[in-house]
């Protein structure tokens, strides 16, 4: 007998487990912030939801709490002064696994149904989600709405499809009947239980705090595991949103709410001990290489999945679109200031130029042609400020000022403070482009977070090729891009792709740009280089998170 | 357009899919010795090919040889004299890398095929192979043939049939095509290659040079990556006509055959240097624990799938079918004389006896019967040395001449010496059994390789059962045992075996023993206690040894 939610929520989980066998175009949740699609009250109450957070404690009930935290700082510049319990971790964690039993028992079907539930409920909240994720990440309106909500709910799905295709492959039970030739067979009764490996710690960043939550969230949850959410520590309010939910659903689906927990502190010191705490046995993280590299190196008790710093590159040997390749890269570097783990942040360029439909042009003149289309992208103050939003954080601010300094390299677009008039406190400010010579690594080499690009000049397509296969083996790449109207070239830079192991976007001139990634089409991340160690999402995301316990017997 | 050798084996495959997804009863290989099996000629010829190996040199034709190398001494005293040729492991990495391209361009079709035409090939090698197994290994012919070459085969289709499984369900290609309201909708064509991880390399141990071997080989090399075979030193012509056999294989399919190589060395340096290459992304390891540990905490650039020491038990707590347990506990003790990873070391039996059919026996009278129970198993010659096979290391005999002396406990069974009339200079010997008290935790709780067990006086059933679950949780175990007339013995025995992750066998009385471990229905290991970080076979042992890289482009 199934779970009445796994019934209720059936076609939704085909429709995925369907997406990620094809590949092709899915949505389980609607991207556009409309009444049609979410009623004709949602914008207004979803609005209210979150106004209603502002200024006040944010009840959790979970055990073990000593206080009250807060601290969050909005790069829109309003207040938010939003408190948080403070729950002592020992707490967290023995309830998780108080919780766990329970949840295991109730089988992948029943964990599956009950994390679409969830799903669907934080679907309904996607207006109060999206400004909690606008107004502590700093992204502009409409795409903290759609990778604060919508993309980030289909990024969980995603991952809960995988989960349960690996979990359903487990038969409950099975007759084991051996023949013995003219003797009876040997027969034996055999059940295999899915137990979770145990707590799962879920590590949050400050730019993306649902997006990049949500896949490992869901993972560890639907594959039997408690689950402990950290979140960066100036963007809690979308993580204590949606762990607020998942405890109501899970109460109200008779699962100890406790089996999910949010875990707030400005102490790193607790955050180590929680990863490195011998009942945690996974943790996903998204974040810095420093951070990150401890944890692989010091939670040795637990599977880590992370997604760390990158150097994004872009090649150009060649286009026929080349108004149309500068409009798509401009669009790129500005959408949320570049602070994009999918962000291309080198783009070489053959010293010798490029061939255009309008003939060649040179280097410098590529150089100028960018930096016009991105003032031009961005001339217009209102679009400007959706694309844009406002820079997340003061370490960001100070590596736009270096890269302005001129220190970086020559300076070929200025980075320039915008006012955004409906958020007077609010950071605004435009790419930086920077040119730079080839042999200049220590400039481009090494992650840049924010809107800080460099357009490197290379010896040639095939040296430029060479370089980028070279940048993600060492320093990791979510995403590569290539422009050549030469298929020899389009596939030498597959191949190097291939060696690489990165995603790579070829001559993008529409509405698809490089840094944007399709849950249920897209892998994000390949898993493969040093900028992360697993993918959004694939096989190998879920398929550690449980393990298989049998017995057997005669019959 | 599918690879003739993938249709030649699909009905195999199916076969294997179908079982690794029902768990129930499935073989593609004969585990009888018959000549209606194996032809009516195989076993003299697959005598007379082993033999022809005896006191040569085993050509395998690989890059950067620089001598030869033996040094393998028979458990059963005969003289094998084979010399293996010496590789710069740099060269067989490079060679592998070389022949990886080609590999990968096959697809998962094709490479699948090329495996299932190696596994047959193999099979057609049994006889061969089940020689090399038992004269390296010591185990006696029956099992050297079941375990050495049948159902060795079986895990590597097991792991081949995961493999495929997986890498099936991603597309190669994919059309994406978003609607955009009333505009034209985005049209992406999008490409996902299969690209393994890079070198594999796989360890073996002295003990099953093929079961042990073949699920990591196989699960690596169908997932697009190259394998260097690094045996065990007094274990390696097994898996040299292993090698030999694959290379030919893929000689004659136009890939070439540097794809797989045997890597044979005396220098436990050269072991640690391969090992530690950046270019080797995934190794697989069985053996001892410091060994083990040592590549899990350095070989930080690989995936380390490893498994190691444990100590398994088995909690006796009432029967009612005394006899038989006793006859199936002194089968599981005797065979190989203990030198399997699943043989039970630890039997927990409560201090006040325990109920059966016959009424109640002491825990004095359990240990004396259990005794007896051996003893009278072991009685006839011919049994005794095809069940108990020779002891495979000096390491081991010393064990168990410590065992006998008393030091480790009071000897309630000494192991005696056997002589084999057809190998004089066979190392036979007899199970030795143990009474220890269960405070003596440094005498059982430790892994004691060999025929060497203990029966551990416990306070009563439920502190045997919690005894259990904090062995396996700390020092692992890969299987362990209940013997109960009452379900909520059983059961509680369950939900421990539940949180340690540990496979349990019930009331095991007839044909099927605790240590024995069935291809695509019995997982060999959980993965999930310190016995072992991985399974045979299940989607976690396949999933990460590929990465996805995708590329996309407008249509």
């Amino acid at each position: 007998m199934t779970h009445p939610l796994f019934e209720k929520h059936q076609a939704t989980l085909e429709g995925a487990v369907a997406a990620i066998a094809s590949r092709a175009y899915w949505s389980a949740y609607p991207e556009m912030p409309s009444p049609k699609a979410y009623g004709e009250n949602a914008a207004e109450e979803g609005k209210k939801a979150f106004e209603a957070h502002l200024g006040k404690a944010f009840e959790l009930g979970q055990p073990g709490q000593s206080g009250w935290l807060g601290g969050e700082k909005s790069p829109y510049g309003i207040a938010l002064d939003v408190q948080y319990p403070v729950c002592d971790p020992e707490a967290l964690i023995a309830a998780g696994q108080a919780a766990m039993k329970g949840w295991q028992a109730l089988g992948a079907d029943g964990r599956t149904g009950i994390c679409l539930e969830i799903l669907d409920r934080l679907n309904k909240q996607s207006f109060e989600l999206a400004h909690a994720v606008m107004m502590t990440t700093g992204q502009g309106w409409m795409m903290a709405f759609q990778a604060g909500a919508p993309h980030a709910q289909d990024r969980g799905l995603e991952a809960v499809a995988y989960a349960w295709r690996e979990q359903r492959f487990v038969p409950a039970d099975t007759v084991w009947e051996k023949p013995q030739g003219k003797n009876p067979p040997l027969v034996m009764k055999k059940h295999f239980e899915i137990v979770g490996r145990g707590i799962g710690l879920v590590i949050g960043c400050g730019t993306f705090p649902t997006w990049n939550t949500y896949p490992g969230l869901f993972a560890a949850l639907a594959t039997g595991n408690p689950v402990i959410v950290k979140p960066h520590s100036n963007a809690i309010l979308p993580a204590a949103i949606t762990v607020r939910t998942i405890r109501a659903v899970l109460a109200e689906n008779g699962i100890d709410p406790n089996l999910v927990s949010l875990c707030v502190t400005d102490k790193r010191a607790t955050t180590k001990g929680l990863a490195t705490h011998p009942a945690v046995k996974s943790i996903d993280f998204t974040g810095g290489n420093v951070f990150g590299q401890w944890l692989i190196d010091n939670c040795r008790q637990a599977q880590v999945y992370a997604e760390l710093a990158g150097v994004n590159n872009i090649v150009i040997d060649s286009t026929n679109a080349y108004k149309a390749m500068l409009g798509n890269l401009a669009f790129t570097l500005s959408l949320y200031s570049g602070q994009m783990c999918t962000t291309s942040q080198a783009i070489f360029v053959p010293a010798g130029g490029i061939e255009t439909e309008d003939g060649p042009k040179s280097y410098d003149e590529v150089c100028a042609d960018l930096a016009k289309a991105v003032e031009r992208f961005l001339s217009k103050p209102e679009v400007a400020h959706a694309v844009l939003g406002a820079i997340q954080s003061a370490d960001t601010l100070e590596r736009i000022n270096l890269a302005n300094s001129g220190e970086l390299g020559k300076v070929v677009l200025a980075s320039s403070k915008l006012d955004n008039p409906d958020f007077p406190g609010a950071e605004v400010r435009t790419p930086v482009l920077i040119a730079c010579d080839v042999a200049d690594e220590k400039l481009y080499m090494e992650e840049r977070f924010g809107p800080i690009s460099f357009i490197v000049k290379v010896a040639d397509t095939a040296a430029a090729i060479a370089l980028s296969e070279r940048v993600v083996s060492t320093h990791g790449a979510l995403t590569t891009g290539i422009y050549s109207t030469k298929q020899d070239v389009i596939d030498a830079m597959t191949e190097a792709t291939w060696r690489s192991k990165v995603a790579l976007s070829i001559n993008l001139t529409g509405g698809v740009f490089v840094n944007q990634s399709a849950a249920y089409s897209d892998y994000h991340g390949t898993g493969g280089n040093p900028a992360a160690n697993a993918s959004y999402a694939d096989s190998a995301f879920v398929a550690n998170r449980f393990r298989v316990v049998q017995r057997r017997y005669h019959v």
